[in-house]
């Protein structure tokens, strides 16, 4: 039976775009890689999971070495079945990505391949996501690989805070050398929506979201300045949402029932 | 023009749940109510968006004195059309639910109800989902209404704490009292999965996933305690994902980059 580290791949780009392959590629080095990744584009699915339908899973080839699954759901669904189903236990580590495009700041919420990282880390697994900010088809996923080599260095030595994954964002730094490694903060920002309406030939009108970054935060300890000022963030990310600053305020409040 | 505070109010259940229509009846006491919400079931959709399809928006009748839309994305879709497109502004308060079935601990992650009320938040609206613990199709939604009118004075009042919105989990408690709200922090929890394997006409397999909550918290100040004990559960929940404590943790770590 192999000993090495198994480690679970996957993304929400879907298991043919270039930035899984990089990660399968670089996770060699590091263990056994099984992929359970989505069949088609799944971004911006948050943790959406797929309670109304069924689930398909699809052996492919996808590289030599690597056992590799194309699944017809979420990126947490791919989390959910690798482990209930394929694995039938828990990997080693999880990483998720390289995402095509960057999931700083508050897209931590709406990104499936956060969300991916983040079902890890729930059940347990030191669980990574890596993003690259290029969303250009033929990104340049090299620059990723020192981060992703380190980052995963680092976490198979020391672990992960328990309750927490890490959010890695690297920007594009074409032709210049990174700056290093932050460890920072998720920036306050949002996003200012508009939609562009169209009308169908039928005379109704639809409706294409489209959406403008709004970085709301002065700080120096942001994903957002960190990959602005040429670092990969790394963001300690937690499932506990609860506000725990709010719980005394709200107990002041007077609940005649 | 009507001076009355404008209430968004939305669900994941879709716009034909009765959860929702109790609650877009309670809103009607606080102001001017507008129902944007899934044209079809969305739950589990967590904070997912629509950016890879078009979405439409059918206005219907839902009750008197109320307008109402459905449709057809996700429940942040909703909140996100509503606002930039229905309203082209902001409500003074945004009220998603009444969900059916619960969204206590980790369900919060997975929950469309309350990923839409999440969505309030980051857009600096007061915002509240509310969950009855009770999938019947003919839950008894009228347990709710005291807790709602409640918790939406309150939140009228007094507003909530900057950046998070409330998690509001009513137990169903058929003949018995509910005891009161308690504020909360979320339970430390997960799904423990298990996919039921059926193969179709063709030979081919197919999954559908089932889950057994396990409750891993042992305090009494969580909202699973709550709910189980006979309160309403209130926690406050944010958008603010880093897990500040690990920061200093990661910063000793070594990238030799």
């Amino acid at each position: 039976m192999d000993q090495r580290p198994l480690i679970l791949v996957t993304n929400d780009d879907g298991i043919t775009a270039n930035g899984i392959r990089t990660l399968a590629e670089e996770m060699k080095a590091f263990g056994l890689v099984l992929v359970v990744a989505p069949d088609k584009p799944q971004s911006a699915m948050g943790h959406a999971i797929t309670i109304h339908h069924y689930l398909r899973l699809q052996k492919l080839d996808l590289m030599e070495g690597v056992e590799a699954y194309a699944c017809s759901g979420t990126p947490v669904d791919c989390v959910k079945l690798a482990i209930y189903e394929v694995i039938k236990g828990k990997p080693a580590l999880l990483v998720s990505g390289i995402n095509h495009g960057s999931n700083i700041s508050i897209n931590v919420l709406y990104s499936g391949t956060m969300s991916a990282a983040v079902e890890g880390a729930l059940e347990g697994i030191p669980s990574i996501g890596f993003s690259l900010m290029d969303h250009d088809i033929d990104a340049d996923f090299s620059l990723v690989r020192p981060i992703v080599r380190s980052v995963t260095a680092n976490v198979l030595k020391n672990g992960i805070p328990k309750g927490a994954c890490l959010n890695v964002n690297v920007p594009k730094a074409s032709g210049e050398a990174l700056k290093g490694v932050r460890i920072c903060r998720q920036a306050w920002g949002n996003w200012e929506d508009d939609f562009e309406t169209r009308r169908d030939p039928m005379g109704k009108d639809y409706y294409w979201m489209r959406g403008r970054f709004k970085d709301l935060d002065h700080g120096e300890d942001t994903d957002v300045w960190a990959v602005h000022n040429g670092y990969a963030s790394v963001v300690p990310v937690q499932f506990d949402m609860t506000a725990h600053h709010a719980i005394a305020e709200l107990n002041t409040w007077d609940h005649a029932h």
